[in-house]
């Protein structure tokens, strides 16, 4: 496929200096930081520039009504290949995380127009908009408008400026009304992404690329945890019902319970507890346990234990709690031919490879429910991931495009 | 010193009626909570209120230079007995807090100006402004100022809102310059307290009245628990340094290490975590620990215990953990004399009594630091303060009011 030494050096220029044009979109200033939020103009200035770049290799390219950037090699012989991933960062994010996916499409689009490749089905590239979902919580809009979904309901969502998302997509030339135009589903053959791996694995491995098994299904849950406020000074230490010492000793077992079981993964990320004096013995503890597992199973297991253990320390603690699953999202199984494709190209470019969950979710969660979907990770340093300090290496990042590329040219063939 | 049951069961009338209108200046609402921050118009309500009452009297009264309110029952020989409480509360606090101490001052003028008593030396009621603290973080400002303390340093403090303390105190018609004019401390020879006694001790002992022995000291401890932040998907159970879990053992144990000890009260009041999203592994979590005691070493012990108990965790857990100790405030022992002045009056008044301390602090622990202080504490309905639910009855307020102006007839006799 490669026809020499130069084109293949030109390459690996090429797709490091798109990561560093790209960075500039939405810089935060000096800590390496990138905000590209939904819909803002940062984010719309990296998808116009995706645009120019698709276009210069004489290929179609536009934003459809979801604000995803679509561009499209076409051929005869049926639906498309399409190859995807995001533009869009958590508030000072990373250079890589969905952008090296996207810039590593760009790569293989590039590649295989100048090696005279002629696809036998048509080739998109794809970068969705908002799969982080920080601006208005609405994670991985883009897919699920490309999907099909209705997303009408989330045109009320506002930002942390009261901005709903209605009048922000309105702001950048959009309408909720017209959303259902992007659905685009049914002319899809099949998806590839490629991503960082966002997890300290494949570099604790020294491993080139993962090829993805599962996607982790999430259970959301959130725990209050009910007792009564009083007075530090004056309340006998066996007279408190301390919502915190509580929240305390629940929070210690359920990280404890999630490491013995060995398919689970929990961590509690927020707590918030009030009154909040320094003073007041806390009354009210709210937390929230992120619970993921490659198997449905698995996250029930666990959640009717944390459960269980939950109940418990409250009984001991004279309090209440509650437990409520604020939100699912099923595991998804990639499909085993793309799986496959993935290793044979990572055998052909000589990298090393292994098969890998991803705990993280992914616009590869939203597509794979709906055409057969395959995903490559590319390791990153420190699994240090929404992060400015987020990084995969020149060498890494040349070797994930190059297996990608071999594995669009072999599907597309 | 009673001349009848007709008096009697006016002053009991009164002294409710006085909590009634008392409660009217800055109530919040129907949930029957009061906001009378320092130097708000509330605040300076209630003391214009208090100023009339007095005077209504015959008495002088008037505003300090630190807005306290300063009323004398002048007398030949020599320095003041003053009795003292404060006006201000906490947002959304109780009706009883403080204004309880100050009702009951007025009482006792009221009862002993109707029966025709001549003191033997001067008697001030005096009800301190900014008790609580609540809005510029200057708890027991009026008290520190009375007793000559330079505050010129607390001009620059902000409220919520961002008004400087010296801003407010302009707005109210007061300067920092002519703080100075409010030390009084030198003409006082004793000092007492009636307060709600905001514990449940005395309630669940069924008994009237506590003649406080100590003020318990205390120490604000700070902890900063460091860890890494990760994705919640992505980072293996065994790979996380989670400042939250760190956190969490350690409330958990510091809890429960006072409650073993015995001679201290640990609270955590206050929990932040960032970077603070349900899918991100907590990097840091800091904590409040406030900790009480009747005697320094005490504190000074149980510190010892817990930087242990801190240094330990996270050491087992991979994290950094420091320990810093914001403010410190030594315990008050108060005066014996007083003590039984007071038990002497409760027996007068056939009022049950117990000797006990006060975990809470006073405008008492300022005073008590340059003069004789004694306090008396009255029945808190539960336990609870700083808060609207807050409660003591009409009886055991007028028999903390009575025993009150016993004891102030006999000191000032």
């Amino acid at each position: 496929m490669l026809d020499g030494q130069r084109r293949k050096l030109n390459a690996v220029t090429e797709l490091i200096r798109d990561l560093q044009t790209l960075s500039r979109f939405g810089a935060d200033g000096d800590d390496g930081g990138i905000s590209r939020l939904a819909w803002s103009p940062p984010l719309l200035e990296a998808s116009g520039w995706l645009v120019q770049q698709v276009r210069a290799l004489g290929l179609d390219a536009d934003l459809d009504a979801a604000g995803n950037v679509v561009a499209v090699w076409a051929a005869d012989g049926g639906d498309a290949l399409v190859v995807g991933s995001h533009l869009d960062t958590v508030p000072n994010g990373g250079r890589f995380d969905g952008a090296l996916g996207v810039i590593a499409g760009l790569a293989a689009l590039r590649q295989l127009r100048g090696s005279g490749f002629q696809p036998k089905r048509p080739i998109w590239l794809v970068s969705f908009m908002d799969e982080e979902g920080a601006r208005f919580s609405t994670p991985m809009f883009g897919s699920r408008a490309f999907v099909g979904e209705d997303l009408q309901h989330l045109g009320t969502r506002t930002d942390g400026d009261g901005t709903r998302l209605a009048d922000a997509m309105s702001a950048a030339g959009f309408s909720l009304e017209a959303l259902s135009s992007a659905r685009a589903i049914d002319r899809v053959h099949g998806y590839l992404e490629l991503h960082i791996e966002q997890g300290p694995v494949l570099e604790a491995q020294d491993t080139d690329v993962g090829v993805v098994t599962h996607i982790a299904g999430s259970a959301d849950l959130q725990v209050v945890v009910t007792g009564e406020a009083g007075h530090a000074g004056t309340t006998p230490m066996g007279a408190r019902r301390d919502a915190l010492v509580g929240a305390s000793r629940m929070i210690t077992l359920i990280c404890q319970a999630a490491a013995e079981d060995g398919d689970v993964r929990a961590t509690v990320g927020t707590i918030a507890v009030s009154p909040g004096a320094s003073n007041v013995i806390p009354a009210r503890a709210e937390f929230t346990v992120d619970v993921r597992a490659t198997e449905d199973a698995a996250i029930d297991r666990f959640s009717a234990r944390l459960s269980a253990l939950i109940a418990d320390i409250a009984r001991e603690e004279g309090l209440e709690a509650s437990l409520d699953e604020a939100a699912r999202l099923a595991p998804l199984a990639l499909d085993g031919d793309l799986q496959g494709a993935l290793v044979a190209a990572a055998r052909e470019a000589g990298a090393s490879f292994t098969s890998m969950p991803s705990g993280a979710a992914h616009d590869a969660m939203v597509i794979g429910r709906h055409v057969p979907a395959g995903m490559l990770f590319v390791p990153s340093r420190g699994g240090i991931s929404h992060n400015p300090a987020e990084y995969t290496s020149a060498d890494d990042a040349v070797r994930g495009a190059e297996v990608l590329t071999r594995a669009i040219a072999q599907l597309a063939s």
